[in-house]
């Protein structure tokens, strides 16, 4: 960390601010430059707020020079993680599709879904048994029972499933019947439901929180990983911003920083990125262009009457059509559809 | 809600728009204009994704005229809701203050905090037994022990005590330890957390998300009210924008709006809006000016050495000082502080 | 338009909106609902502000059904615009590379940089003479000056020439030293700019603002083209959000609605987008799958010792590898590189 | 500027990057820490693009400890500045108005307003000759003619002009005609602009950009300042946030970091920021409570039939209401209304 004095800092200041820095167990290192004093602050300075230093009298600002996440970091672990599933693999070299309806609905329509991804060498299948709603007087879900439905159709068909969970309640039922377990973008920072599936042995999907930095972001994935479990997958859906011609704003430049602070695998969501179908396969490709490691897709047999989110969701054809566009575009950069 | 088609849309898609309308138990009332139709709908819209009407052929766009919240619209309830305490109400023609520490330290300081509140009139102590880090490294909170002691301190004071639910395991003993129940901004789409509250007889402090639209803010509110608990206070504390000179941007903006949507009483959070303590005064007496119900103040008897959020903490002096500011103001405003 | 009226507004209320909406030349449709009235218009309501009407007794709200803009609009204009330029042309099916260095530099380097594009094909070179600086005391550009040696470099190499204008005072020179006029971001709505190059034969690069919606920005365009140009070229180069690990958060989802909404081209700008070198080629690749129509990419002999923006630049070599992963990209896209 | 090493940078690594900083004629100051070693730099620094050390191998970031901006800074010039106008000063201890209607109207109307404003002791009337419009089709201002009018209102009753300049080329005429010269906040950084109002001799009302942060902002004052007018008054007029309730999001907790770090006035103009005028009279009053040295208001005799923005402008009646209130708001806050 860095203090950076007042320019009319006086000595009996910058030595308070010596005495303080100290008193933490860290070290000091003046900085006398032409317009003001700095100060260097070495030692473990990631428990520390910096704002309880810049009160202090003749201090401008603190300003953090070290990372605080240590297990999500690339510089702790400099390989790309792999995170290795039943059915497939999530990492380098690879596209990996999880698709499916946005709510679990009847068990034929699951079974159904399950077979025509299956059929099409998608092998992870995603729905909500839990629905996270804004209003509540809409559909919440079909709970307990959307998964078992899930469970079998995963008997069935081999799929492998990915289903949110949304509170601690139903931590182990949907630990049970899912192979990835998701934390959706308005958990991200619930930090009591990121402390119980670092308990757990299935990986963890962790969407962007709307408002979330990668620094943020990295931060939950680090409280999932503290707890013990390391197989996090990150997943950009879209940030919240002015802008209006859609429904989030997707950011895929996150990308980039993300695998470079980083060594988790990262996904995008386009759906609830652009929130309308026609231009989800755009964003598909762009996000795959842009070094994503997996797509989540909303689709189901009729979209038009799908219990939620038809909006945004491709029909079984819509997704074949994508599917061929991303296997030719995988190829020129040097991937593999998963 | 209101369907806009596109200005060459053919008599065959306007007649399959109203279909699809009164497939929906709708009535649908066509509006042909100079360059294209509109089609209003009448009837319970409240469920019913736009989306799912604009992906149909020959649709520009779905507008939503209705608002979707009920209980907390003041079209529904034209009164200012008043929240009773045992201690004080919360409502119009007054200020009312909820001040004390970032998070519950030691007894012997939690008790100095309450005597010093209540020789000053403040009869509302807020204080953190279970607190939300972004890093899993910082200090968690003094957990059930800190309520025992907020209990403790409630006990030999009489003050109110105001203190946050992160999850639903510990909804119990907040409940029994707290005057109001307190969901922070990472929480307030929780929608678990939000229906185990609606359950509750304590009165509710809801804090707006970091990026919660105003229809989101009391879409959560009427999560709470729907399960039958009516005493819902909204809080703002700080939105997310790119400006980077606070540690949030406050946005006063949204009292007099959520004033007119909803009867609900509004509070301010200064300290977290801003983030540092220099700041914090004349933000309070903007929100007083503004139209808050109440303010909550972050305040310790030593702020440099609080344990969490001491930067923005004011010093009990330093309060005493706001307080008398307030009082002056509130007068002209015809105000009185609680 | 829209107005939708308070659930208890009174029929009187009701006939004075119905009167306010006459006395504007417009005509008024009623459509009794349920729990409120709402009022469509129909007429030419592009020039009403619908503040307006919303400050009459008794309505909610007005919206407004039809977009403002005209000649940017694809409703008018189906088929997609292609701006044809002595050197290429940029419109559907192909990728048009516009390179060069942020600011112009010494006559040498400008040639050998024009030689080394047109020797890869790229025919179309960027460079600031006037560079739009956020401090007065950094290098504003080489003026004048740095217009001739633009000119110099396309009579002897035959490249076309981009470069901005940053106000009307050296609107002429600017216009003739230049193929394409770049309107910086900063300048999307200087309307005195906007009305200036409206009156230019060639053809406009238009940034999209920082904080501007599509809407906003669609509307700086029918400045420039209700002036009677009609050569619009839209380039998206990032908006500002509260995410701080890019300098900007490229918004590549807005192509496909841009491209839904407007029949112009549009083209983007990965390095003032993302603001480092190593992220810019990951970023053009996912445009280009987007749905982009062409890149503006900052390239230098020598980027670390740039006049402005090094940190942002590609080399030569870097560039001719983006270019070839680009060529590799574009062949299963259907696309072509320009 | 400190450049922070990454934590496995080798020794050449770290001497190359001594080696570019004394290359910028800067010196260098390593600071050997637990994990990584960072570099201070001292000398003039305020010229250096930071990423271009950013971009060395090894370096992990480069930070940036000195504000950028000197003749706006407080650490230049520690007391506040008092704009002196003829009819009043804006300046500590005080509140100073302008208020009048958004476009210049009829010479009737503008004198009526100005005639109004003088009897209740309001001495400074805006109103736009040059306006700023999102649509061409809108009606763009009554231009010179409009200049005329409020030059024979000036001559007439003594009230000061505020009127906004858009171009260089009307620039004599808006500098004759006007008291202050707004600066619109489309135009913040339009720099030819700032350059041109530097050579004035008259105040500039420089409003903040939508999406600039303070620090632009107090950057754009700087260009005006250097050009030689150090006569600027901040303005502040909200920004744009994903909040959709206020026509922008006004930024009231700006107002007391401005003034630490600079010593110009700053004012609030609530009627952009809010939007609708019902919500403007409690953005006036918490805008003097958050210290505002003074408000932009638009006030209209007729604002139903105003030829713009009428939805946010304030009846006679109304601003009398307001005035009278902030008359009272002002002396327990210590201040006086100008």
């Amino acid at each position: 960390m860095l203090v950076v004095m007042q320019n009319h800092a006086s000595p009996e200041q910058i030595d308070e601010v010596l005495r303080a820095i100290r008193e933490l167990n860290l070290t000091p290192h003046p900085l006398p430059g032409a317009t003001r004093t700095a100060i260097g602050i070495t030692g473990n300075t990631s428990a520390i707020d910096s704002r309880s230093l810049e009160v202090l009298s003749g201090v401008s600002e603190c300003i953090r020079v070290t990372k605080p996440f240590k297990l999500a970091s690339r510089e702790m672990h400099a390989a790309d993680t792999v995170v290795t599933l039943p059915q497939t693999s999530i990492g380098p070299g690879t596209l990996t599709m999880i698709a499916g309806p946005c709510s679990v609905e009847t068990e034929e329509l699951m079974l159904r879904t399950a077979e025509f991804m299956m059929a099409n060498g998608v092998k992870l299948m995603r729905a909500g048994a839990f629905k996270p709603r804004t209003s509540p007087y809409s559909y919440q879900g079909a709970g307990l029972e959307g998964l078992k439905i899930l469970e079998r159709a995963r008997a069935k068909t081999g799929i492998g499933i990915v289903t949110e969970l949304m509170d601690t309640d139903n931590a182990d039922a949907v630990e049970a019947a899912s192979d990835i377990i998701q934390i959706g973008t308005r958990n991200m920072q619930n930090f009591s439901l990121l402390k119980r599936v670092g308990k757990m042995k299935k990986p963890v999907l962790l969407k962007r929180g709307m408002s979330a930095t990668l620094e943020e972001w990295l931060m939950a994935a680090e409280y999932v990983m503290a707890g013990g479990n390391y197989n996090v997958i990150l997943c950009e859906r879209g940030i919240r911003s002015f802008s209006d011609h859609s429904r989030n704003t997707l950011d895929l430049s996150v990308i980039p920083p993300a695998k470079k602070l980083s060594h988790l695998p990262i996904m995008v969501d386009p759906s609830h990125g652009v929130g309308k179908r026609e231009f989800v396969p755009a964003m598909a490709l762009a996000s795959l262009a842009a070094g994503a490691d997996g797509l989540l897709i909303e689709v189901h047999p009729d979209p038009d009457h799908a219990a939620s989110d038809g909006a945004q969701t491709l029909s079984f054809e819509g997704f074949k059509k994508l599917l061929e566009s991303l296997k030719r575009l995988a190829e020129p950069l040097g991937r593999r559809l998963n």
